[in-house]
């Protein structure tokens, strides 16, 4: 299968489904890892340009630690915006570039806007990338990709319908998280955080929900042409 | 009564609500059947001038069928927005110009994004027609307009709380679904569906739920002003 | 038609649906109105034999102001169960006595248990009320009735998605609540409140939400065979 | 797998999950069809005792149809009780006669009381099968088995989460329907219907909803140590 | 603590939470009331401009009679987007200028669009406001704020989860309401009601389903970094 | 204040709000720990009568620990039954001896039925023990008091909406929990857990939460006469 997963920043991906990532990539799909922005924002000693250039390269080092490409939009934190012509166009391209059998991206209703907007972009999208009339030089998909949305940022206001088992991939999950060397510094300081207890923290707990050491929880977007007879997760 | 229907591309409204339309009319309400884009980039085999010129006369043909009034917004496929200061401008217009006693029109959490940025334009501008100070040049409606929400495609994640029975007027629901003769060639192709045959065993379902032969399922927008103390559906 | 009006206790109807039964009498249908117990564990100075008596006639005569039957299943009040095999043929025979086109009875989740109980009591025994082994020496009813819950006492977790304009029947409504003079004394002492000034306020505020000045609301009963395409309240 | 399948009435797993039931067996499972009641107040031509005999072969024949093994509680329709002691006893030893891996049920909140009752006792006694010392003469399940609810009769107030397809074994599933050849008359005397033709609408339905001819819904039962990694329906 | 209200139009604070307003300010709280746009379209008698100037000494009337501060976004009626970005940073500045404690704001699904954009600006930009890099020539707010959303107008579909007791200030909260003269006028004209005697219903209400005379209901967001272990409301 | 907890066995009330108990106690509360059942079918290795009798001890000292009173109302594992008259006095009498100002209870929809029936003891019974007439041989209780439910076992399908903070409190907790040594063995062996180890890591994730180290999660029981204008929670 051909896996995209999109997230809104460099890292959201590694703590809400770099597990499942991870086993994607271990049972022989191809999972591409995309950040919607350039996390050109969460920093209080770089300039934007500065922490963008840093954070892609931490982004690329995360995903080659799981086995997965990493791409990006390249927008601006804060700004990403489903009713921006623009990003609609570069989210459309993204998934005819992809070609998804499966997509993972945030739950419609997260903690901040990036988050939400990255969530309608991709729904919206995926279904535009569809039509050849949508004209953006690239040859429009051939089907409404199924997508399945992680859980929100500590799962709060969020209850699983699927969990996949992350047990034998918890190690490979740090040490992608870990990769974001700069964010561990930000979240510590802008949110008095420690990012990787707390991901271990809630995906121990994702497990205890399910019967293992610990899981990663998603729920289906459940509309027309979406719906599937079979689990597409690992 | 004057009823607005307004769904996103030509053919929704027969599909989601057809029946209920045609027992309007036939009840001796005036009924204006408003599809918001062209319908323009819903073909393998056309370019969207074609096509939008093929739709209008397909879309014209649906309302005469059943008696009511064709119009539409002229928007494009994949570009329905309810940010656009220019698609609310019409909205308001459509409303103003028809005069609403009862708007039906898509659920909030439809398919594809046209159809839910018809519901939120509708939900929003129906309001907005109603400020004498939103100057458009035409004179402002005299009522917050009560909403019927149309059921998702498919019924994917909808309960109706409201049936309508269309088991007499199913031949003219079919009829003009079948209108639309270009459609039936493109979601053939585009999605492997007969979508008369679907239109049918979906009307069929929730005539199963509420006791009839064939029925229509609907949903109130439930908020202040649009409430009522009696039904509306036929 | 036949309307079945069942509240835990005397009063209940009157404070949550008085209007609208008031209404259907008015209309010309025949109503019917229950209470499962005799209330008779709401006092602080009578006994229990004593203000049974007493609320029968009280109950009589809030029946009479509107013009409908009263009728109660002699159960003591903190004792309704529907799990006891005794009042489950009890509610089949009323049920089968009764004959209704409709039934109005509590909301699943109300305040306490009576009216809880009272609302499985008849969900469950208007459909086995039907099947005719079934024996209880009364012919089985012909139809498995549309039941229309109330709502909870002061609307708390309870959304109307129907609306019955009582406006015109306020003082009827006043007046069979004022019927239960013993009630008006022991909410005040038990609880602390004004019932009649409660339901009053309660009942303005739910016209409010519709637009007229007095209102209650309703939810149908969403299953199988007690679905309708039409709305069977006024 | 041992897969046990528990409905309230004689044809209601044939209705909502017969395809599915096909299907494990076809692909090895052992499945138990049992059936809480003897179907014995389902008639209006035979005694209880006759019509319970009948439908004793009925269920014995679609059982025989897919291949699986019939069993009974033997309780009487219309007195399904979570809260009986009794009741509770003999759910408690067909889980610890099956020792199912996975179980499949009526859904909490259905149409009527019995299979109401039945989702209560299994989600109930499935548990209680698991504790040593709650002595009934069998020894204790060893886990406590996953649950999958079926949906409401005709989808009321129901959105699968998992899809099942059936397209393959519709034949088998309406033979097994057919097998009831008593219910076809009485659902069609008692409710006017034809529960055949119901039942094919019904699950075409759920195919329109994931794309697939013809597919059975359910959602699993979301509490702690019934939670999985993987999906245990085919 | 610094506590900022935010409404869409001039007296929708009043509405809504000007009891617990006049408490908190009561209480020694710093409070300042933002009303989005002007109330410039809210008039059958005077142009934009005139209406506009005098809401503003409406405004400015009604929040020095409880003490708080004024303030407002200066946007048109009908025209608050929160896709907009000029508007998504007014609204990070107003939060980087009065660097709340809490934020009261409007719940996100409200009765027009104004109320459930200014909904989503709040929550959005109380989030940017706080991104060092996320430059508007004011210092970065130092946290991620707690907002309680004030109930819908008339309460409809909204069910508070934590109430405050205004039974005090009632005379207050109408004193504030009151100075909002030509509202009252308009409210009368363009809706049919009386604010006033609307208001002291809902809020009377709210008092009934929690044990006091008059109250306003809230719900927190609930989402991550805004959660709390202690109530901030009074 | 008085607070009432009441648990199905013991240890449930030391699992899920352990930290919140010692925290009241430290306040100056008096805390009555309650659990319904004696723990009787537990255990792969004693009879009922011993396990019952060892975990009396335990469920004392767990109390001691917190400075908490112990009591049970003595009933068997599995057998917590609403719809018993019997132990429907019992929880009367349970109320009317502590005269709780709050209770804490069970979640309505926990993991299993002994939970899920003592939750619905509580509410049923907390409001006929205010009933005079109600007689029992005790005075009946001044109030219906408040009840906060306590989430479900790891938080399945449970979404708290206050929060309390126990980091301060935490080692109590567990050596609450630990108090209850048959029980870390028991759930080893019968469900394969480290329950200390879980409770700690579902505390931990309620405090992601709402910003603290660890934290308890509850919501409280909305309906009439329950509602409160203040937190009652520490």
């Amino acid at each position: 299968m051909n896996v995209l997963a999109v997230g809104a920043h460099p890292d959201d991906l590694e703590i809400l489904c770099g597990g499942t990532l991870a086993r994607l990539v271990k049972e022989g799909h191809d999972v591409v890892m995309c950040h919607a922005t350039l996390g050109d924002r969460g920093s209080f000693v770089h300039t934007s340009e500065e922490i963008a250039a840093i954070r892609s390269l931490e982004s690329k080092r995360a995903a080659e630690i799981c086995g997965a490409e990493e791409a990006t939009l390249g927008l601006h934190d804060g700004e990403v915006s489903a009713a921006d012509p623009e990003q609609r166009r570069l989210v459309v391209d993204l998934v005819r570039d992809t070609r998804p059998d499966v997509i993972i991206t945030h739950f419609p209703n997260d903690y901040m806007s990036d988050h939400n907007e990255v969530s309608k972009l991709i729904f919206d999208c995926s279904f535009h990338a569809t039509l050849p009339l949508f004209e953006t030089g690239k040859p429009h998909h051939d089907k409404v990709t199924p997508i399945y949305y992680m859980e929100t940022i500590m799962g709060v206001a969020f209850q699983p319908t699927e969990y996949v088992d992350v047990t034998d991939l918890i190690d490979t999950k740090s040490a992608m998280l870990e990769a974001h060397e700069t964010q561990l510094t930000w979240l510590r300081d802008h949110d008095g955080i420690d990012i990787v207890e707390q991901m271990l923290a809630a995906t121990r707990f994702r497990g205890l929900q399910c019967g293992v050491k610990y899981a990663e929880g998603f729920v289906p977007c459940a509309t027309w042409l979406r719906g599937t007879t079979k689990r597409l997760l690992p």
